[in-house]
């Protein structure tokens, strides 16, 4: 019987139902280098390194993933307060307790069946959050109007990118849906159009001009795309990741003006929108210039923004709160939307009730609104002091080319590496990049995403670093950077 | 420009990207009866009923999902104090929490990176919490051994699920993967399987015998579907939803051979495994019985089964927590798992750290242990008390007949409904329980779930209602879908 074999110890073993060959092939295909083999070797060390063994370096510092709270910055204490009176309700009888968390935590728990977090929502999300979330939208947009229909919660900003793309693909060969996307690029999209067998169309981000879009290059990809696949949809980041650059409003005009010209899906992924650094950088939502562009576009161009409680001033990662706001969705794929998310009956309500308070945070007069503010402003403030230390050490090195970090949690300089480097790493089957950030782990402890992992025009090897670590650690870490380079460039020149 | 419409008032209107016509049909083919069109009805006779709008009753009474919380059920107290303390250590200071429920904490939070609930966890879930849950499953399954490395957490089961199927699917046309469910199922497999394209093959439970699996049907479904498609997976759901049926041992050993004769995958839902009601019924878990098979069947046989936080005593759904332990899966596969589970980030923090409350809940000689104890006991009481209420007085009504809700939360009674009945719903394009159902609701309130959309043997009708509203409320409910089932037989009739 071919589907039976005899393992070492002699008991008959059948064949595995589920093998490499015999799986889905799409998922075969996806990756993820955030948190790929780079990270699994950091959490290795750590261990090698709680065990007592001895390494070149006393701590692992993990600059991989834009994890803030891990890096140490600490929660809005409104915040967790409220989370708290919901988890634990009794809690509204403790006289320790602001009055403004409380009112927050009666109001939130009101909108939960049975007045507990336990209860499943609505699909779409509470309806109470929906609407808090459109009058934040209203207020941040200068009062372009806001639907809480058209509000979606999510778990966390990737489950509402992963399922508008669900909603999109459709096609087989020439007529395969195709979705473009910048590169550099967070891996979350190639990861989920591989999943979702469409064909990812690569436009380039301009390094020569601090990471910006180009239209003509969203022309040219475009273009070229059309030959073999369907484009329909145009994804952006802003601020972005993994390049920290922050659009223009003019940008962002044009980017609208194209996708309405070539009939093109938007989708703008917007979770960074309070990390912005650079002077004379300002945050522009697409759906505020959207609607500046007057009813010819504001009717009918077809745009999701995405939003979160992971990133900003909040950096509440695992809670997987998020947001979805559509504008123009045909009613019917609206409908099918709702469908859709129903069969994971609801976002978790914790990350909702979060995404609640991000979008109502204490008012002025409010117990708790000058500490909000201050807390808020200090973790604003740290940001973007370490995004400045950071693009100015790099650029202190010889072989390290860094633009400014203007906005988000990443810096995504480009690094030269020496052909005899190049040479090495590609003899071991190893990207170039990926060689490079694995000796620096060994040798220093700190952990680098290679640019490999996002996207890099070809010859070009980058890595992304986050700018979270505390500024102490974060100057260790850029020294050692610096001294690891030096080095290295020594080494194999 | 066949692209390009006026719309009414005159403002040219660009053809949308994304319409009906133009969408993912995968997605289009998704169905989810437990929050289909007779939900969507309950909630806007809900809203009418608040405007002050005249209906023939004063509430809806939404017997329609598992949602206990919404339905007045008390969540345990240590759960919620320990969830407080996670969000808000601050608490940690405060005399007024019970010791065990402090160290509890401290524990949760020394796993978190930065000592946050707020850090993303490792995707595969919070070591710790994966260990407990190891510890629990070797206790309930009598010292079978568990490894924690074999455990997923998720968010909910739900996802679980999805993800397991998501590997199992390739192949096209006669070579499609198939995968086996029971009908009545739980819709979320039909929709997973539509969603992902692979072929849904119905094996039907045996409601003269009380919904209990019979071999002789999983064969001749299985040689049916070998004709068309390539059966890969066989999913169980024990204790049953929506039917209540607590498998027996031997039945549950006779799936297992027969897994492992057909050479498939097996995937057993076991998130009711504390909701078991009847005399002579007890859980048995398949991991259990695979192992006590002995190594033939204990070394070969892929399994997974899913656990969550929403269901049993608990009942928090809301929290979206959940585990699936994998056994015997090839360990390439095994890898891609942990990759794909990866570009999510990580499930829910706060339902990790419920999971873990629930493997590891407040031990004998801890101060939380008595009252604990009592709130299970309490709650578990109540619903085997409903579940006995709901059979006998369902079985009163002529034209209604109700299997004993065995296990789990639901009754699945079969109704006759009158040949006009079938006719008048025909003639308006809807399924003859839908018609019931949804007069039900128009008349009384009363939000149950039509049989149709569980699946069930043609020319048979039913619903599904949960057991779940409170005692009083649930006699209100029942007497009121005798009576209706009364009228409606005799208007029909």
């Amino acid at each position: 019987d071919a589907s039976r074999k005899m393992t070492e110890n002699g008991v008959s073993s059948r064949a595995k139902v589920l093998t490499i060959d015999t799986m889905n092939p799409t998922v075969k295909k996806v990756e993820y280098a955030v948190r790929g083999p780079i990270v699994q070797r950091a959490m290795e060390l750590e261990k090698e390194l709680s065990e007592g063994m001895k390494k070149p370096f006393a701590e692992v510092i993990k600059a991989n993933i834009g994890d803030a709270h891990a890096m140490g910055q600490q929660p809005i204490t409104f915040f967790r307060q409220v989370l708290a009176l919901c988890s634990y309700p009794e809690l509204l009888n403790d006289s320790t307790f602001p009055e403004d968390a409380k009112s927050r935590a009666r109001r939130i728990l009101q909108s939960c069946g049975g007045n507990s977090m336990g209860s499943y929502s609505a699909s779409q999300g509470i309806d109470s959050v929906r609407h808090d979330v459109a009058r934040y939208i209203k207020r941040r947009d200068d009062g372009v109007p806001c639907d809480p229909d058209n509000i979606y919660l999510t778990t966390g900003a990737s489950d509402g990118i992963v399922t508008m793309l669900k909603l999109l693909v459709c096609g087989e060969g020439a007529t395969r849906t195709g979705i473009m996307i910048s590169i550099p690029q967070y891996p979350l999209y190639s990861a989920a159009l591989a999943e979702l067998g469409a064909v990812q169309i690569n436009y380039y981000l301009n390094e020569q001009k601090c990471w910006s879009l180009d239209i003509s290059e969203l022309q040219r990809s475009l273009d070229e795309a059309r030959q073999h696949c369907n484009p329909r949809a145009l994804c952006i980041i802003n601020p972005g990741n993994p390049t920290g650059q922050v659009q223009s409003r003019q940008c962002i005009e044009d980017v609208i003006r194209f996708a309405a010209k070539e009939r093109l899906f938007l989708m703008a992924d917007e979770v960074y929108q309070d990390n912005v650094y650079a002077e004379g950088c300002q945050f522009h939502s697409f759906k505020k210039v959207l609607f500046e562009m007057g009813p010819e576009y504001s009717n009918t161009v077809e745009l999701v923004s995405f939003h979160s409680t992971s990133k900003c001033y909040m950096g509440e990662c695992g809670f997987r709160g998020g947001y979805m706001e559509i504008i123009n969705l045909d009613s019917e794929v609206k409908a099918q939307l709702t469908k859709l998310v129903s069969v994971r009956l609801c976002p978790p309500v914790p990350g909702q009730a979060l995404m609640d308070l991000v979008v109502n945070p204490p008012q002025p007069g409010e117990p708790s609104h000058e500490k909000f503010i201050k807390e808020r402003t200090t973790t604003l403030c740290a940001l973007a002091e370490k995004a400045k230390l950071t693009e100015q050490v790099l650029n202190t090195v010889q072989g390290i080319s860094c633009n400014p970090v203007q906005g988000a949690m990443y810096s995504f300089p480009c690094i030269t590496i020496p052909e005899k480097a190049i040479k090495e790493a590609t003899d071991n089957g190893q990207k170039p990049d990926m060689f490079y950030c694995m000796k620096l782990l060994e040798e220093t402890g700190i952990c680098l995403v290679p640019g490999s992992g996002f996207g890099q025009r070809d010859g070009t090897y980058h890595f992304r670093m986050t700018i979270l670590p505390p500024k102490d650690k974060l100057k260790i870490l850029l020294t050692k950077v610096k001294e690891f380079h030096q080095k290295f460039t020594q080494q194999y020149s």
